[in-house]
């Protein structure tokens, strides 16, 4: 697990900030959890290998020599809100949206960029089934995507019924098909020849895996010239689909026409393509999927799909759902590697650095400080006077120490400085001293700040 | 443990932010630490109370079976940072200001106002002795309760050697000075006999009491008369306490004055008033210690001091230390029960609801909540469209959705809206109409909600 020092709390703060600005711009709310469930809460809800890694919390007072379990750490953000929906039902809104960015916890072995505390960032519309909340997610994370200065992204848009169509169309019979969404689920990372081995140790029928695989290359085929234009291509592919499907899978079909005609009116149209061989790997999907792709990039910076059979789990009744949940470490990395963090955000602790000069008087460093404050300025104010009035070499020390913490001015008063009524404002990059009347010294920091 | 809705949220991140903003303002930085802790790292850190209250983790794997823990939940944020001191000594500054915002655990018995789950809010600067930072500490401190709203508080202000002069002055043995501040420290709740029978419970001779506890009740009769003049008063009764104590007390004293002094130019001047009766809890303190009460509100809404010997624990060595811990459950507890914070922040979820009119036109709905969401407004889009064209009652029953969500207006585009370019905003408090065209309404609306 992990400490963040200073530095990586402002990456991780910027970043979730403009996440909560978007979505909070799409009328979703924040909603916050306990970090700790009941383990009965928890247990059964994510397979039995899901159910070996919850953290569990040893009971307290008499239980405590039994060596039982009572309490586990948060797993996933999805459990939780189900377990909200049922709890509040009356106090929330009929469709109910909320954001949640918290940590949960995995008692994985830890590795490279795998952590047993992370972050997961969850968006979900509670309480309809139209597609509009479909188009507003992927509207949103667009807005978040853009913001953030990733130009270049796809969302991959497909949709279980219509996967559930084309099996069926080649072939696969109903109760395999969760087997073949998890052999097409792999298409990216072990290719066809891989699929079809897959589908042939389950025992599903090659014809259908060789229909459904010829049926993905061509539309990969006419995605890879048709990168110009999404909307001929999103149209074309559903045309395509529409005449491979029916029944169950038509009406598919028709939810994703709706879906691109929605997101026409939105950011989200140039990144939108439909791709029939998503298939996203939880098995509660119920609707459309998504999953967004960066260039150059192995696996997603987000996903998310309808899954209208989840979050009634503590009601015992369907509650529609939709929701997407952003790769929050996922981006955090890929926006380290690519420098796309604004350097002021990441370097600076404070805009100045007030210097003490005389031996006696922190009193006056200190006015001046708050004189600062109250403009608006972050002031850091060195805290140690020295024993006489400006020894040798006490200048430059605190200008090395504020250089060195990434402060960009110090503002020293002098003797010089006391007697005329000014403050010498020092550019530390550049050394360059500007003297000014101590009642102008916030306007100009500003300036100098802002521009 | 709580669960925290959208509302809640709202109220805790606006008081969050404040302090945030303001202790950033000071040069304070941001950290985080994980929520687990390694259980060695917590355990006899707290005392025997402390060790039966810390969550413990089951180790997973091998282990599970033995019940034996391994890890444990964060306890408070002075340990974590002390951790982070020692781990991170080379790449932190010299002077490492701090704050730290984040949920702690405790094991006790969940009673009113006390929760299992609670977020401490602890600011410290480490590596200096200087008391500026005992002089910034209480600025900023004032700076966020004046910014939340509290205009009458004080900041009660003494010293541990000073108390330790005052316990020598009145003839109790150095061996008996941390019993003798555990019995003055329940003055406020026990009153003068109770602290004189706890001083003979503990068998502290009780000419010390008698002496200590009519030095109070001088101190305390010249407050009350005062209570316009806190600079004389202060000055006052730090000559009071000069004549009383000797050696290192009379250090204390002078770095009391040093602080009224430095703060005299700051915004906690009015505030601050030397109160030789306080002693706080904990007894890791070394100097100059610090407690806010507010008028008609038994406790405290935060407090601190210097404590130079604890946070090198994992280092072997003494690093300075000074910091203040702000009551966030408890501001947020007198905030909401004395309504201060802004009606807006706590009632709406949305600026405006764009509602649906048309069966098939959820395009035309999105497309005008994508240009209001683009001028930087926060908008609901009701999900639903109606199986026909506006039916009976069908308006109705969204504007009383957006009204009881608290969204101020609506946004129409009806047939005739439709027709004349034009877009009807409804004000949902008075049910007036004002019809705009479409190019305009983002601006109307932005002026409606800050007006």
């Amino acid at each position: 697990m992990r400490d963040f020092l200073p530095e990586d709390v402002r990456r991780r703060r910027h970043v979730i900030g403009v996440i909560a600005d978007v979505y909070q711009q799409y009328g979703f709310e924040p909603l916050e959890t306990p970090s700790v469930e009941n383990l009965e809460t928890l247990q059964g809800k994510y397979g039995e290998e899901g159910d070996r890694l919850i953290f569990k919390i040893l009971k307290r007072g008499e239980g405590a020599e039994t060596g039982q379990a009572d309490l586990a750490l948060r797993y996933d953000l999805t459990v939780p809100l189900a377990r909200v929906v049922a709890e509040y039902r009356a106090k929330l809104p009929k469709f109910f949206k909320r954001y949640q960015v918290q940590p949960v916890w995995r008692a994985d072995r830890p590795q490279k960029g795998r952590f047993r505390e992370f972050y997961q960032c969850d968006v979900d519309a509670i309480g309809s089934t139209s597609v509009v909340v479909e188009a507003e997610l992927l509207s949103a994370a667009t807005d978040v995507l853009a913001r953030l200065g990733f130009a270049q992204f796809t969302i991959r848009l497909n949709h279980r019924r219509v996967l559930a169509g084309m099996l069926a169309a080649g072939g696969v019979p109903a109760h395999l098909h969760n087997d073949a969404l998890v052999a097409i689920d792999k298409l990216d990372k072990v290719g066809r020849d891989g699929v079809a081995a897959e589908f042939e140790a389950r025992g599903i029928p090659f014809g259908g895996a060789s229909l459904l695989l010829e049926f993905f290359a061509a539309v990969q085929a006419a995605s890879a010239s048709a990168d110009q234009d999404p909307e001929t291509f999103n149209r074309d592919t559903l045309a395509r689909l529409g005449a491979l499907v029916t029944g169950d899978g038509a009406a598919g079909v028709a939810e994703l026409q709706e879906i691109v005609r929605l997101c026409g009116v939105t950011g989200a149209a140039r990144h939108i393509r439909i791709d029939p061989s998503l298939a996203r790997g939880l098995s509660y999907y119920t609707g459309a999927i998504f999953e967004i792709a960066v260039p150059d990039l192995a696996g997603s910076l987000g996903g998310g799909g309808r899954y209208d059979n989840l979050i009634g789990m503590f009601l015992g009744e369907e509650v529609p759902a939709c929701g997407i949940s952003l790769g929050l470490e996922r981006i955090l990395v890929v926006m380290g590697e690519r420098n796309m963090f604004p350097p002021t955000l990441v370097a600076s602790p404070a805009d100045v650095m007030v210097v003490q000069w005389f031996a006696g008087r922190t009193d006056l460093c200190l006015g001046l400080a708050t004189e600062l404050r109250a403009a608006g300025l972050r002031v850091e104010l060195y805290p140690e006077a020295p024993a006489e009035d400006n020894p040798k070499g006490w200048l430059v020390k605190q200008f090395q120490y504020a250089q060195a913490r990434g402060i960009p001015f110090a503002a020293v008063i002098g003797k010089t400085e006391l007697e005329a009524g000014t403050v010498t404002v020092r550019t530390l990059a550049t050394r360059q001293d500007e003297q000014r009347p101590r009642t102008d010294v916030a306007a100009y920091l500003q300036k100098a700040i802002s521009g």
